[in-house]
């Protein structure tokens, strides 16, 4: 979740300085700069560089050494940083200015040409959105994993009655299977979001230079290809201003996150004593160094905790984007801490989830016992009464007086005797205590979507051949 | 932007009455109630409510005849609606009961039998994603109606040179078409993102009844083609508990306002005095009540207020879900308000925005002079000593120092001799002016995506053929 | 929640039409004018204009007659307002051009001479100003109110024991009484804060004009005085821009919802049939349509989902202002209705919560069951074998060990032999026992801002005292 | 802005092991941990548990030896830390676990009874608030250096006329020492508010152990008193579990962060070719890589987009608490990182504008000139009016129609010819050119909070003496 040690930071001259006459003052220096965060986007600032040197070389704007020497001085680079054997440098503001200075330190005069035909305002825009690229790539996989572990949960528990809950209380008989698939279906979700989201990161600012493209007879198209983007950018101004892709990733995020805290809201409550529905593995809890009998779901808790956190950062980028005329404006350097916040919390929470999830034990004597409870089955009584004949509004009226009866006495519908029951509707017979029961109630709920087992099982084949394919 | 005037409220029975004991506190009936917004849905619901009559009579759990009383019924209590002849009643809670309660009312027994295997759970998410696939519809429409406005502004004023910026300091000179086809490209990627969401709207939840499915041989995939859905929810619990929709809007509308935000900021900015770049209509403007001469550009200014409004109501969608366990809660009703809000005045900007710039003046004169100050084509220069030989990181620090000496004597760089300039580098040559002019410059960042007239008249034709397409 | 019915609209002249040559586009009148909304102001709007006008007499920029007409003439046109027979007109924009042309037309010539040296710039601020501030006196009062439930409920559960937790594992035994008190807390907070920020509303903006004050002789003062204000603001420019009072009262606000939020979590949790530790009143509870036993916490859930709404207005709110320059803009025009729906739903939270606390019924036996499980106890296990001479540290571990023993064996640490528990410690005695039981637990933690009932009943007198004072 | 580099981390025991059979997951342990930014607090923690084992000492529950031991041992592991020599350990989890086994390691067994009658969540509630106030009085100072900045600045420019503009039009002539004196204000009612949350902030949680208070005979006032705090929290439920704090915080923090938003977009736009009102020194300022031109205005851009960031942590602390049932959650841990970094931040912007300030160069000239354009004395020209017997309202309408003759031939109200102006209205007079100019009218505006130099200057001394006092 965190950057690597910080290296040593060396002074060295501006890239700018022509038509200054003062130096910039040195709290500014480090307040403006971005190396310390940025730098994590080497990888990719390389990677455009090779791209954007390999075509300025085909197209003879640099001579065909030139391009070779400097993408040979580019992987030296590469290879030093990832040696750990590199010196970031303040002073020269980002990584950007990093790399390009030690590559000319490296080759000499060459190096000088690369920034040939673009600017730092394409150029990050194009590191950024190959790096988001990647982890989007990343947090799908993620999220498959996850689904895998639900579609294993779900199958080992789709007889598993438990009780569903709307507003809390109990409401109907379900299976614990058909819960996890529900799980299921809000990740299937986030992947298609995130799917296509990234068709719209995947698109290349390189050659919009600093705002209205260059003089230089570039071919976009070309570099394109090297980088694997789908096109290049429309619009030069748009290309070196738009974030649009960073507020769609973190909205994407905030809503899987947003699922993530609804999903430890459950295993929390079912955690507790009161329900006491699941046990999750020691290995995934803490204790407490005061009360020696604790074992806390600090995993769902913290994760639940982390949705604030994305929220707050989708927040944010929509704030920094709202009143930014065009085209780039320093505002943006503000763009990247929350977005690789952002990309390490979600890939946090998703591997620790997954392998959460593998170890949950599920209680399932307390879960049926449970859903025993609280006339579950009053739902199956009125429908029950419908295939009497009876409206359904006039079967309502029915059951609820009976609920009524059982509340005032303690004791569930299945326990109230057939004369009782008879009092509320002649038209209930003996056959009643059938559908009263829990897995009559679940079974009968037997079509696409429903929670008979029966539809969890074909749910889950109808999952895994999607992902097969 | 505001509903239709309140109706009188009459005071009716409850359809869950049967287990309760003491009637609703009468503050409590109204605080929860949510017809006061939700009538507004009446269309949709009387729309699924006549699907699912039919599919119920076509599957044999209502007779024929109770099928065709039932869609009868609905479609005059729609009617009753429509003409102002019906009483929304407060006590029956929301559009759902008033319209059942109508219906029976009007047809008797067969009312009743309506709401066999079904629960206002799966109604209200239902209704909920007919309307907001009909918005979204509009919307999109609306999106591409400003888009042909830019498009024709653009197309006139293809060679019209004003400066581009960043950092709101004159960058380079730039076309205002190319500028105008910039927020076209953003609003592209509003439209695409708003197609990938209606995908996800358009997904039926019905038949997820409460929360577990239904114990009646409901056709799910019948209903949804009644209703022109993709296809049924895959997972009941997650059909009446998802709102993910309502998210993934508000946020594509939360995009598509921060720019329409940033579009106000330019516009602002333009028509300032100090700026005059361009005039706004009269009657998009407003006067003051105490200075007689202002007058003042009313709408951008609102425009970029309302999107705080709708990033709040983001944030507001995503904290309501956060931490809810499944199935339905009633958090969940507060999910319309700030829906209904959003669409409202998305389609309000949209639709004065597109009114707005078709009556847009440029002060062509006013952009011309600001672009031939600022040094605009100090990167035209530098572009010339590269061709000449030189790495660009020097001819960068060359022209820095030019620009430095005209700062000082507050001459443009076409001001500075022959010998001046020659002074900071013996390449510079006589034939250096021509790539100092605003047209020279424009015209040389000519390919994809840069501002030259021919390629800003290149990309309204690629976006005429794709909005034909 | 809601706003009168909404009255006819009457179409009139504009107040700044003399520079104008075209008339405002039908669809901009209605998009940018606020009479639909602010005309909830009327009262404070009149109240400011009375308070003016009187001060322009006094200080002879009206005649005295002048002045007398004009109160004599705001006030007719209240009394009009106040009993409906009033035409609100959106071409009149807004609340205050909707006055004051109907004073105009009442009074005639000196109705023209009301708008003397202030704009409606310092106008609407004050307006709100005045508003707000009899709202935040509203809300305090709404505050104590049910402060004063939870204290007599406090009072009469003080010896109640119920499960703490922390993590929503049981933790130690408390009583609800201090449960409640430490509701009552976080409401002392939200008090405290509403009054400092009524400090910083009851600031007055008026004659700071349009943005720089104004050349009449005016005695800010005076106005002020009569307005009840604390004192005129000090920098005209800052007067007609600043917002800050709006969203310091919507963070205030939102602070309070979470704490509504958070208590609803508790009553929902509470509600349940696995905590079964309190039971609303039918009257604050509603049921389902078609499961006929639900009785569902509705109240508290919705209050609850309401918390994101506020957030959501204070998101908008600080966006709104984000990179306004001064002075004043078109989108302050945003700041009304986000304001005006906190206040409705705070208030409303704030009754709907006060009047079911009252009748709130606590399940004692449930709670004292609950709190028997779970090792509760531990912490005075170990506390204890502190008390005999261990290190708190090891007697940590040692009691540990005994709840694993427990744990495994289904076990409460009271249920342990003495011999089992001197199997841990030989410190361990038989007097251990009386430190397992709830009561004693309860009893023991005696300081200040602990549990034991003595403290509980001496933070209610305290809290008593304070709020009598 | 960042944390200093990371040391190495060395593995250990857990503090709650006893009831756990399975040792922590690794993934698990590194994710939950805290001590990678938790660490940032070990002063506080060290100062509080120096307080704790005093006030135990005192009570007997130590030994007076044993407190002695545990200070010194105290001290010895902060002199570590400070001179570097300190391991940092993951397994540790936090800040708490790895001092307390430091100083466990250094002084042995006192050091196990360190943690008597205290508990993490008492323990690390008091660390925050400790730190909190120590930043919020360096914040204040940060703030009243940057208000001395402005106050030398508006005196400097007391004189100063510029534009005042409304809607960013030309409104009335103002002086920029009224313009920073706004700004002064804005400042003002930040310091206040932070004042406010410091009262809120000071409040001891220690003693209320994990939740429920401890069974040791503390003295919680005298514990208090140590710590410099005015009072022990009321509540020990409420004190592990209150946040409040932080998000008044970082509310305050959010609402002076949009002033300087606010603040921010002014100087960029005064900074532009266009308005060029203000020059920043090149200390501030920084250069582009491909435009040797550029000298751009980092500093505010960067503060501009900061603020999204500080809102976004608002909004993520208050979704953090929303949802959480009392007492301690583990949710909670994540409210460091948005509060340290909005502490961070706060303070990097203020630092950074007020060296800046000191070092703008005001354009008087061109300020004077803009000024003079755009009829900015038409008010002045319609209070003239009403000063000759005219009703405002007509005033206005007449010199409306003066400005249209003006716009439509291109001329300022002042250059309109006597006869012209007469032709508007026969009560102008030759003595009207005395109001129509700047000087004139900026001195007019002559009161309290007008923008008059004479009142610039009063409200300058008054702000003087507030702070002197």
């Amino acid at each position: 979740m965190h950057q690597p040690s910080q290296t040593t930071f060396a002074v060295v001259g501006k890239p700018w300085a022509g038509r200054f006459s003062a130096p910039t003052d040195a709290f500014v220096e480090a307040f403006t700069a971005s190396v310390d965060f940025d730098r994590r986007l080497y990888r990719y600032d390389i990677q455009g560089s090779i791209a954007h040197a390999t075509m300025l070389a085909r197209q003879g704007i640099l001579s065909q050494a030139e391009g070779e020497q400097i993408c040979a001085g580019l992987m030296a680079v590469r290879a030093r940083i990832e040696a750990g054997d590199f010196v970031w440098s303040i002073p020269l503001e980002d990584v950007h200015m990093n790399v390009e200075t030690a590559l000319t330190e490296a080759i000499g005069e060459a190096g000088k040409r690369l920034h040939t035909g673009r600017s730092r305002n394409d150029q990050v825009a194009t590191d950024v959105r190959l790096w988001l690229r990647e982890e989007i790539d990343t947090i799908r996989d993620a999220i498959t994993r996850f689904q895998d572990a639900l579609l294993d949960l779900a199958e080992r528990e789709a007889d598993t009655v438990m009780p569903g809950f709307t507003h809390l209380q109990v409401a109907q008989p379900i299976t614990f299977g058909h819960h996890m698939m529900a799980w299921f279906e809000m990740l299937e979700r986030d992947r298609a979001r995130l799917a296509d989201c990234r068709g719209r990161v995947n698109v290349m600012p390189l050659g919009a230079a600093a705002l209205a493209g260059t003089t230089y007879p570039i071919d976009r198209a070309f570099t394109a290809d090297l980088l694997g983007f789908a096109r290049p950018a429309e619009n030069s101004l748009d290309a070196v201003s738009d974030r649009d892709f960073a507020i769609e990733f973190t909205a994407a995020a905030a809503i899987l996150m947003m699922h993530l805290s609804r999903f430890s809201e459950e295993l929390i409550l079912w955690s507790s004593a009161q329900f006491g529905f699941v046990e999750l593995s020691d290995s995934f809890c803490t204790g407490s160094s005061i009360m020696p009998q604790k074992k806390n779901p600090d995993v769902p808790e913290l994760v639940r905790g982390k949705s604030g956190r994305i929220f707050g950062h989708l927040m944010g980028l929509l704030t920094l984007m709202k009143g930014q005329p065009l085209a780039y404006n320093k505002d943006n350097q503000e763009d990247k801490e929350p977005l690789f916040d952002t990309v390490d919390n979600v890939k946090g929470c998703l591997k620790v989830y997954a392998d959460m999830m593998v170890h949950v034990t599920c209680r399932r004597e307390r879960m049926r016992a449970a859903a025993a409870q609280g006339f579950s089955t009053a739902t199956d009584l009125a429908d029950y009464l419908v295939r009497k004949g009876i409206a359904f509004r006039d079967a309502h009226e029915i059951v609820g007086q009976a609920v009524a009866l059982g509340v005032r006495e303690g004791r569930d519908l299945a326990q109230l005797s057939i004369e009782e029951l008879r009092g509320f509707s002649e038209r209930i017979e003996p056959d009643v205590y059938t559908v009263l029961t829990l897995d009559g109630s679940v079974a009968a709920r037997d079509h696409l979507g429903g929670t008979a087992p029966a539809q969890v099982r074909a749910a889950i084949a109808r999952a895994r051949a999607r992902s097969a394919a």
